[in-house]
């Protein structure tokens, strides 16, 4: 005998039961279609990579966390995020590709983190890019918010808040009180703004970064604007900023919001906040993050924004972009833990196909075949075990419908369909049943 | 400046062009939806695992294959197959699942092989598997056949032949001739039969395995039985081996082919070959391998077939199975050597929406949206430039429609529909619309 060896896997990645992964697959499905909706092409850039081209650009804490290793003469690594592998992608493809292009990705990346409850060190990340040569239409920041929103609407978590800013307009207006030399400092603070509540926040302003009483009360009058997202639009005018990267962030923010709601997204489902940063190196114009009205603590569920350059270490052509990224992985964890995942039962199966003896088994496979040829999904069931048995298994796996074939069955050219919640059952003929489950 | 990285991709990874995305991606679907078709549940295990898990049974060839490396304490693999991750599963979860367990995974594999042209290091896979608790009926092995079937019957790639054989009648056979010791070796000559051919194969009988003429020649006879399925199993009874194996391995083939018959396989999709071995240490009964009768040169394009255990080295649990793999990367890289990738201009957007000027931005985000609704993939063109470059961007991405806002539209609340090959155009409403583009 060998010897045994326990069948455990690494810690850090998810392995869903089938029924949790049906409900995953819907989620992802979602997302997918409404993707392809929006008319973003597929791409499935490879997991690994080679190290010199991957670390282009990363450095500090990501680069501690990524796998990397030697095999022949390659140095690898795997991919810890899909937005360079699109970097990669484009630059290497810059006179071959249509522009603007709008490409979906949907895959597993990985970090070598410390596990904890949440964290993947395997994850899916669900994204969106549109990218420009040299320049991109502000239009297509107003159209990935569509997308948020479509996505979540046909999802059944409940109400969404898309935040909305625009680094623009925090930016100019640290400019115009000669904050610019601060303004990395002031930002990181600023981003935590929502976490730590106002007392904190002007008590480092004060400490941390030496702000003066006045100038601490304009940059939390800024913060604190409120109202409808036209009220908060107007309110910032009348700050009267003297800046150009300021006016042209206010500028851009209007359009946005105005554009999106042209398209239709119900004005409760975006709010603009000026306290937004989300990714300070990186975002250049309007920024988004997305959450659950129901479970705002789980963070954001869909964020992104506009960029100034995807690729300045592979080229030197101009690509600006705007995008969009769901953390499909962590997103599902964490509707688990709220409860949020329908309880639902779904199916792969509309029927399970029941021969009560092995001599019938041709017959299941004969209308197996037909029900299959109308596009319904049905399993047959040919093990040799109790009757009983076989209807727990229809019960185990959710299926609706059981279709059993018997002696009488046969003999009458028929087959019993029985619907499993209602108990109803009826012997009818094949072209019955195809008609019965087409519709329900 | 920084230094610009050439972004290039690692040797023996695929990554196409979205045209050719576009198709990989159809072919994709279609073996999903035929898998989820016959009641197969999805499942998704992490393409990195424990190596001291994973390697539980490798050994050889594929163990030096392997990406295997350290992070933190773990020691850490890229799985090489699907199967040995199915194992691990199956194998933990014994007392949660519902057997037979049926799942199919749709994903990556890593094999650090030197790269040659279409041998990938990274490639996926579509495998299904049946998997019973001490027993699962031969009828199993008749329906993962027409699974095979139903995929190629959907695709453009002409008619297939699935060669089709039971392991046991050669086992058996061997043993009645006294050949037992010699089995391996014999089968591993007789592996390469279609290959070699009859004189290179009665050579290497001879010198390599020391067999007699008289035993080459009823061997010989054995492996050359020819006519239709019914006709060679006819043949097969004719020699009348007196053992037990043979002749359970030749009931078990013909019940397998009678089943396939009902189920409606027509009689020239499946092609039964005492030849053909496939795996010499894995499967037990029922063995397959499908090619494309226009080009059998690519090889197996899906195969399979029965195996006693799973998963001998995970848990003392007896898991008996049947399955099939498709390994997509092999087989679209051949058929695009070969041609027979579908030359179908495929989009995934319906229309392109073209506002004439920025001002009509808003029009087109309220009409793309109207459409989206309705279920329709369209596409926007928001960027300010001529209009021919706007017709070469829908031209170019194959997109069959465009509709256009100029301020005619607006003022009459209409919109221009223009199917790009007919080049048939009309301006009407959005409805109308929405009507046409839903039949086309």
């Amino acid at each position: 005998m060998d010897k045994i060896i326990e069948p455990r896997s690494l810690a850090g990645t998810m392995e869903l039961i089938p029924a949790d992964q049906i409900v995953f697959d819907r989620i992802k499905s979602v997302i997918e279609n409404t993707y392809k909706k929006y008319g973003f092409l597929p791409l499935d850039t490879p997991s690994i990579e080679l190290s010199q081209v991957l670390l282009a650009k990363a450095g500090g804490e990501t680069e501690k966390q990524i796998y990397r290793f030697n095999k022949g003469d390659s140095d690898i690594c795997l991919r810890f995020d899909l937005t360079v592998p699109l970097a990669k992608y484009v630059s290497a493809r810059v006179n071959e590709l249509t522009f603007p292009f709008k490409r979906y990705q949907i895959g597993k990346s990985y970090r070598g983190e410390r596990p904890q409850r949440g964290r993947y060190r395997e994850f899916y990340q669900c994204d969106i890019d549109i990218i420009g040569k040299d320049s991109l239409s502000l239009s297509n920041d107003a159209e990935v918010l569509c997308v948020i929103y479509d996505i979540y609407r046909q999802l059944d978590f409940g109400k969404i808040t898309i935040m909305l800013n625009n680094r623009k307009i925090v930016t100019g207006f640290l400019e115009a009180l000669n904050l610019k030399d601060k303004a990395t400092e002031i930002l990181r603070l600023v981003d935590k703004f929502d976490k730590i509540g106002e007392a904190s926040l002007v008590e480092c302003l004060a400490k941390e970064v030496g702000l003066d009483k006045k100038t601490i009360d304009i940059v939390m009058k800024f913060l604190k604007i409120a109202g409808t997202n036209s009220q908060k639009i107007a309110e910032l005018k009348k700050f009267k900023v003297d800046n150009e990267t300021f006016k042209l962030g206010v500028s851009e923010l209007e359009t946005v919001v105005n554009l999106v709601r042209s398209a239709g997204v119900p004005e409760e489902y975006f709010s603009v906040n000026f306290a937004l940063m989300r990714g300070l190196d990186y975002y250049t114009g309007t920024v988004f993050e997305t959450v659950l009205d129901n479970a705002r603590d789980i963070g954001s569920v869909g964020g992104g924004g506009r960029y100034d350059n995807l690729a300045g270490y592979y080229t030197k052509q101009n690509l600006p972009g705007v995008g969009v990224s769901i953390g499909l992985s962590r997103l599902f964890f964490a509707l688990q833990e709220k409860g949020l995942i329908s309880k639902q039962k779904l199916s792969i199966s509309k029927a399970l196909i029941i021969p009560m003896e092995e001599r019938f088994n041709d017959n299941a496979l004969m209308i197996a075949s037909l029900l299959r040829a109308n596009n319904i999904n049905v399993q047959t069931f040919f093990e040799d075990t109790k009757f009983k048995n076989k209807i727990a298994y229809a019960d185990k796996l959710n299926i609706p419908f059981i279709i059993i074939i018997g002696e009488d069955e046969v003999k009458a050219g028929k087959f019993t369909l029985k619907n499993l919640e209602s108990r109803e059952q009826a012997t009818i003929s094949a072209g019955d049943i195809v008609n019965i489950l087409r519709k329900n």
